[in-house]
């Protein structure tokens, strides 16, 4: 008989122990539990803080009564036609983009995490780090033989293409955690690397809402020769409210030299799902209603203009970061060459600020902390205050 | 540089080619061109064929409208606790399973396939034959090694242990495609033979609300020693109507000889998902309310009824079947010795009624077909018509 533990999995030993969120959450309690009356500034957690806009509401309610009319059961398993058909139009229209290519899920993280399916076993994966954990604990668990792209300050965090080649790439554009973005002549850096190189890049690129230059793609299908090698994930978490209703999806060209990969994709969806809540759906295409799209484009406006204040902020406090320009996201450089959790501890003690430490998104994030604009301009205001009073204090 | 097409997950190619559904979607097709005007009988699909209740769509309509009131983004990655904790209390309570034991997912399929990820590549998965396609397809293109027990109808179709040992067990019951139940000491020779062999039992219980008999278990932690080798998994799709809104869970005890298991998923959840729509799980809730939980069970108590009356029809034929009593599913062995495809043929065109050739779901399932009973009486009873006019016309 084999041994009992050898059963498992070994590869989930390769990954952290120690998750920042729980650490996170103990010592926010810590301080609650201190000064009960504090008010305190959440600047951490990538999530949404506007409510949902009535009309998603509408149309969710709506679909939902519409099945106690008529039975509505099982979906394709990779989403409604009707939503791939509005997705097409509206987002990838100019890159000639179609419907079969499209593939509706609940979640980036799950796309991200399990297109990794498709590639056999001795498939190498690039990383950045700082990266967003998911791509690299997903494959680590799944035996993927793991690599790292260093990214350097001296560099601005920009992703450069390396050497060595790797069969699958993640890149995030507009990154989380550091809030960069790479432009059109970086992003074609990449293409030209992976048709050299046959490789296959996936762009996670669920806040192209907050890009607002001309020189940076909103898809990576905007640049020539893109078709044939990257596949993109997109989501309604970040721009419509959806973190909590989840629907994303994953655009999968029949163009990629791997061309087996579209049809894959879909037997493996026939296979372990069967699709997303049908009201979910709905509530999903009524986002891009002309009225509706506005009023998300000014939640979106919000968002960017409390990056405007925190970003000015830094500036007159004479620091030193990335990002938040094109993206939710502040990488603040700690100063007085502190780690990521002493610069958090003092955030929190000094200023009453939730922070992300940079040393939880890889080694190379260590000295930075992560700063999420998902907050009202007033909240933001208030955070950058208690900056202020806290720098002029140090 | 690497093959290009050798990065592919070469397990794919383990699949069956020929999907059924396509081929039954161009017969019928093809029938009602021929035929524009002849009624069509889908016993094919399990799939509900009753309404949502408006209590339930209530409770998915007021939980969205929440959300515009205040933001409700992110919810643990594993299920909110007032739905862990209600499942508890009404399926689970006399059984001692804890909140933090249960795991809610978008669906059984999703657990099903995915259940194998904390496993190791040398894992041997034992699947019965026929079986459901979903436990054999997920772990073949994993790259796990599939090990068939073949069913008979000798036996009933009910599975008994094998001498050899598996890690991981998939059983169903009540079960799809055969309809047939096992009883608790069926069951508990099945708990014993796990425990001798240190192996995992994987048990889909989605119908177990058609179960109307004190000797079958509605849950397997009913009987001892099972929760030290069982996982059981569940869903809100077949007894609540939830095909349409994904709504599921798992059972993984912290009990289990292999107790890492439940902190592995937990952490797998964490890494790979971020849990299922709110509004969702709120709608899920509210089926435990006294009256929506009554109306359900009329609801289920209805398509039991679709299914006596197959059940009659077919004896008072003098055909041999199997299930139908516990289980929304009649397991129709084919006259004449028939094979699938043919019998399915003869059914389509001389009564127009859609089965599943029992073929697709392995090749114990030869000279077999499946019929859902997921229909009203009514149209049961139509379909109960047609079948006695065609025998008495062969």
């Amino acid at each position: 008989m084999r041994d009992n533990a050898s059963m498992l999995n070994p590869h989930f030993q390769k990954l952290q122990t120690a998750y920042i969120f729980p650490i996170i959450e103990r010592k926010l309690l810590e301080l609650q539990k201190d000064h009960p009356n504090q008010k305190i500034f959440n600047l951490g957690v990538g999530d949404i803080s506007l409510p949902l806009l009535p009309e998603i509401a509408k149309a969710i309610s709506d679909a939902t009564y519409q099945m106690t009319q008529e039975p509505i059961g099982y979906g394709p398993c990779g989403g409604y036609p009707f939503l791939k058909e509005i997705i097409c139009h509206n987002e990838y229209a100019p890159f000639g983009v179609t419907p079969d290519e499209i593939f509706i899920s609940d979640g980036t993280n799950t796309d991200a995490s399990s297109i990794q399916e498709l590639f056999d076993q001795q498939t190498t994966v690039l990383v950045t780090e700082p990266t967003y954990p998911v791509y690299r604990d997903a494959n680590l668990i799944a035996g993927k033989k793991v690599e790292f792209l260093q990214l350097t300050e001296k560099e601005g965090f920009i992703p450069r293409p390396p050497k060595e080649r790797a069969d699958l790439v993640y890149l995030c554009t507009p990154c989380n955690p550091t809030g960069v973005t790479m432009n059109r002549e970086e992003l074609s850096h990449w293409i030209d690397w992976a048709r050299q190189n046959k490789s296959i890049l996936v762009l996670d690129n669920v806040y192209n809402a907050f890009i607002s230059s001309e020189d940076i793609p909103s898809s990576i299908y905007a640049l020539e020769g893109a078709k044939e090698v990257a596949i993109e994930l997109r989501s309604f978490s970040k721009w419509a409210g959806f973190t909590g209703l989840r629907c994303s999806y994953m655009i999968i060209p029949k163009q990629l030299h791997l061309e087996q990969l579209n049809q894959l994709w879909a037997k493996r969806m026939d296979i372990k799902t069967n699709g997303i809540s049908y009201p979910i759906q709905k509530g999903a295409a009524v986002c891009y209603d002309k009225s509706v799209k506005e009023k998300l484009q000014n939640q979106v406006a919000m968002y960017q203009k409390s990056s405007i204040i925190l970003r000015e902020t830094l500036h007159t406090l004479d620091q030193t970061f990335f990002g938040g320009e094109h993206s939710p996201y502040i990488w603040w450089k700690t100063p007085s060459q502190k780690n990521s959790w002493e610069f958090f501890d003092e955030l929190l003690e000094g200023s009453r600020i939730i922070s992300i430490p940079g040393s939880g998104f890889g080694k190379q994030g260590e000295g930075y902390v992560r700063l999420s604009c998902f907050v009202s301009p007033s909240l933001a205001q208030e955070a950058a205050y208690a900056l202020q009073h806290h720098f002029a204090a140090v």
